[in-house]
């Protein structure tokens, strides 16, 4: 990717000129602050930019082909460990949302013994007024986040709102956003700045483009790393509440460095297929899940249909690990 | 629409019970502040739920078949008077975004003209860095307010980030709410709580029914009214930028009284069928057009491909009133 | 668009090789008999085809940056006069299937009664197995063209299989195809090949560039002309039956100066919103309509939802001739 | 299912008499020859039908709640061996197009090294006119299958016409039905006429409901069995060539104990992600794999970006296996 960086003194009218300039000739444009300076992402899908014509321009103090390595989703960041549950994978699992002191520590018990490190429930979740929350929120963050802690265990949760980000930093471990706010701009923002890892839902209908558009908001605000997530888009068929768009993010892989998980609950919308769907991730050489578990599944507040239960869940992790195991072992590796 | 009114003292256990019951008996439903009380609203597909079996639950003051009426999208509330530019429509025109006094002036001027009460124009962007907006956002709508108000115009303009409403809500007579942010509950509560009328576009992917439940969550937080906005849905089909769903517009209208408009402009994505996108909606008896003008189209910033000229737009208001007038003098009127 | 055209005595090597050449050159070909001689039309994304260099390959005749002007949807072939209801217009309506005697005539007098030429009725359909049509086929379209005639009515009918075409000449005036038929290159040609104008609805899930391409199939195989219908498409959306995508059908007015016209029933799939698309069409500037009708609804076969009854189809010719009129005499005609 | 099982001299007016009464009662039904009888099945979604109140009337002989179990879907019908490559599933590869003696020698022999008992390659091709196939047709299949016979292999093979059938059954033992055919009702009535088994690709656009119609249609003319084989929908999503929707798949598999497999070729559309797809497609339990393999991508006339080199189809086939076995070896099964 081709970007210019601004000098520390550059006026707002001399990157404005770069930027009409870039868009006559063509390009798209994005700028963002690194740091005190300007840098300007250029998307140029004709080739036809010549970066040192721009060099010249006022304000500007270099370019370059490839951008800040630091700041994108393309670039090869140091990796960040997040292996959960399988050597090499990021497994994370939990109830869709936090409901009670017992639900919460009978799932993180089962889910510890399975060896994850990650473990998932909802405290702010959409579709639901401030008043049913008004109780779970902070409380349900602080309840789950400290059981978490008594397991060994990190909590990843979802943040709908930016006014809530830099209280529930005191209790999470990974930021969670939803597919709804998959281009919430001013949330992604907040959620990079806290510094903690993001797990990034692709919206339901978005592009794989715009879904790295999206990660790299928060990773240009700050998130340590995002995790992509997989977890079905919106198609004219209903056999399934979404289809499972395993090769899109197969293909997202070939384009970062960065992990790409799947949720094969929300994709499968029932617990009979999030097994296979599971698998098929695992096999399609995909970084991790995340799947919704509850002890008691018919008595679960949202998602009852799609949660697996405690054992559902023991298959698949044995499942997956012998799937991962399995393309390991064979003598030429998945490339 | 069935819904449940709880006493003013009742607990969030007494109103989870009572939800959980609800649950089990195959329904959905969603809770809200409807003053100082909750009011719960549900969805009951199947048609099984029998109010008055939950009349006698603790915490319930009263079960209605119909909901308050003054909340929710299908009530009959008392219509607010929205006409601009064409008796009993609602015409709204102006740029993409708000790039100089001289811009804003020169379209603003034509549009008064033209006999538009409502121009809109861009201050808070989605999909652009913090950077780039410092100049622009409340220096911008202070800026379009002012020239607006010596015109006799009202401004709309999007708002992205609910910290942002009070601030907007000083300048703007209407708030939109992005495509990408109909989900977005958050920004929509704060929306619906400046009091201000609210034009919400459809998600690029969302059903009626979503859309529907977005406007209630607005309408709940105590939005003046909502007005509908159609801008075209994502499809496979690429050859518009989305794909106006005119139709899904006019069942829209059948199962509500508030306005329901289109924006040819982002589903056309270019000038040569803004027109004819406009004329259809009209045709189809939709409420109003929100279209993007820009006096001189190649030097916009943002949309340029799409805006309409200010002669573009006045043959557009000439030909809406065309169309509209033949529709009202042909002996038998559209339904 | 680019072509080559052969010698009369080009051989199937000669035209193999001159195809592997494109291919290696990065474009693709599709060939065709234009009478006795092949022509090979050249898809070039990348524009970077030089037709001379291929001018001087065994069998090559002549290199054409214009294809042959009458075998193809972009050419400007002499229009063929399809007028039917209204000035310019090609107003298409009738029964979903031809059902009885009564229903035929009653419904086709009304239909003439409005002034229209083509009436519809479907003799062969599609989805249902061979058995329920034993009556029906030819012994139907005889009957109603018969009762076409009487009237001075022409008969579309639509053809699914290629070994009906024959048969289904003697007694239609417009070989429909059907939107599962689209891409069934066999009936096309066949259909083609009648010499008869062909009705080409697009297909559900087609790309307007698809669309084309199916239409050139019947038109290089030696169709009168074809007339594009626009019928809704299917996406994610299902308040509507199927989308109606009228800014895809006025973008492929763009591209051809064949007619296209919309199919508003199958889209709104009921009643009440098929004046509504239809209106939309007409205001869009597309040139016909094709609604379904019947004098009682709702002892229809087929589609009783969706026809309108044989008043609503005169307000709709009423409120369209209207519109069209306003935008005729609109100081300013539609582009 | 329901289904209405008539009298063998029952007369047409009869069965449509039942056929009115259905419809009236809000059902939708399709009527087939079963022998000499018709049968008449039965779509009841609101589950409100009755049979016993139809079984009085004239032509009816039985009703019955479960349909004949020989021509249904979801029928149990002896399974038909149609292991290849792997024990337990159905492996099937090939060139797009059959080229030339040369190509398919080579591939075949090194197919057959494989141990797969089908190899596909296609002599009538969608998209592509007469012309182009006068050589390839009935000498490349004549050919190909000799070939075939040499290495004991089987030939996989599409059609496109109805009247090509009868010839094709001479050389191919499986008759596959493209995407673009599959409700293409008179295709499907020849195809099952020839008592071969037929592989059946989904639509692109089509829901799992319709396909398992189109397959009743193969079955019920006669088809000794169906192969459904997922090949990726028509999506919003261009990142693949279409979106393989391994779980629309495995839904398909809880309906039907027909065998379900996938084409991850023309879902994915470059080899570099064929193999991850074939892998999911086998961890989600899915029967077997359609894959493109050529012996030398760079040339082949047809999809050679999407074509597997001999090697990397052994490297999926080595991996299936592994993957295969892992979830058997683990001691509980995918259900």
């Amino acid at each position: 990717m081709k970007s210019i960086l601004f000098a520390a003194d550059a006026t707002p009218l001399q990157i404005a000129a770069v930027r009409r300039a870039l868009t006559n000739a063509g390009a798209a444009s994005v700028s963002m602050l690194n740091g005190a300076r300007s840098v300007m992402l250029i998307g140029d899908p004709a080739g036809e930019i010549h970066l040192e014509e721009y060099r010249a321009m006022p304000g500007v103090e270099d370019v370059m082909q490839q951008e800040e390595k630091n700041v994108h989703v393309s670039g090869d960041r140091p990796p960040m460990d997040l292996t959960s549950g399988i050597e090499g994978m990021t497994m994370i699992a939990g109830p869709c949302g936090i409901e009670s002191e017992e639900q919460v520590a009978v799932i993180f018990a089962h889910l510890a013994k399975e060896g994850l490190r990650f473990v998932r429930g909802g405290a702010y979740k959409p579709r639901t007024s401030p008043h049913d929350f008004q109780g779970a929120r902070r409380a349900g963050l602080e309840m789950a986040s400290e059981i978490a802690r008594d397991y060994g265990l990190q909590l990843v949760s979802e943040a709908v709102d930016p006014r809530d980000i830099e209280l529930m930093a005191r209790y999470v471990s990974v930021l969670q956003i939803g597919t709804r706010s998959m281009q919430n701009f001013a949330l992604l923002k907040e959620a990079g700045a806290s510094g903690l890892p993001v797990l990034l839902k692709r919206g339901m209908s978005a592009t794989v483009e715009e879904w790295i558009g999206a990660a790299e908001h928060a990773l240009v605000a700050g998130a340590a790393t995002v995790i992509f997530c997989e977890r079905g888009i919106r198609t004219f068929e209903s056999i399934t509440r979404n289809t499972l768009d395993i090769l899109g993010a197969a293909a997202l892989k070939e384009k970062t460095q960065l992990p790409v998980i799947i949720d094969p609950s929300h994709a499968a919308g029932r617990r009979s297929l999030v097994i296979q769907g599971g698998l098929a991730g695992v096999a399609a050489g995909l970084d991790g899940l995340l799947v919704e578990v509850h002890h008691d599944p018919a008595s679960a507040r949202s998602d009852a249909s799609q949660a697996l239960t405690l054992d559902d869940f023991s298959r698949l992790m044995e499942l997956s690990r012998a799937v991962r195991a399995a393309l390991r072992e064979a003598p030429v590796a998945v490339r």
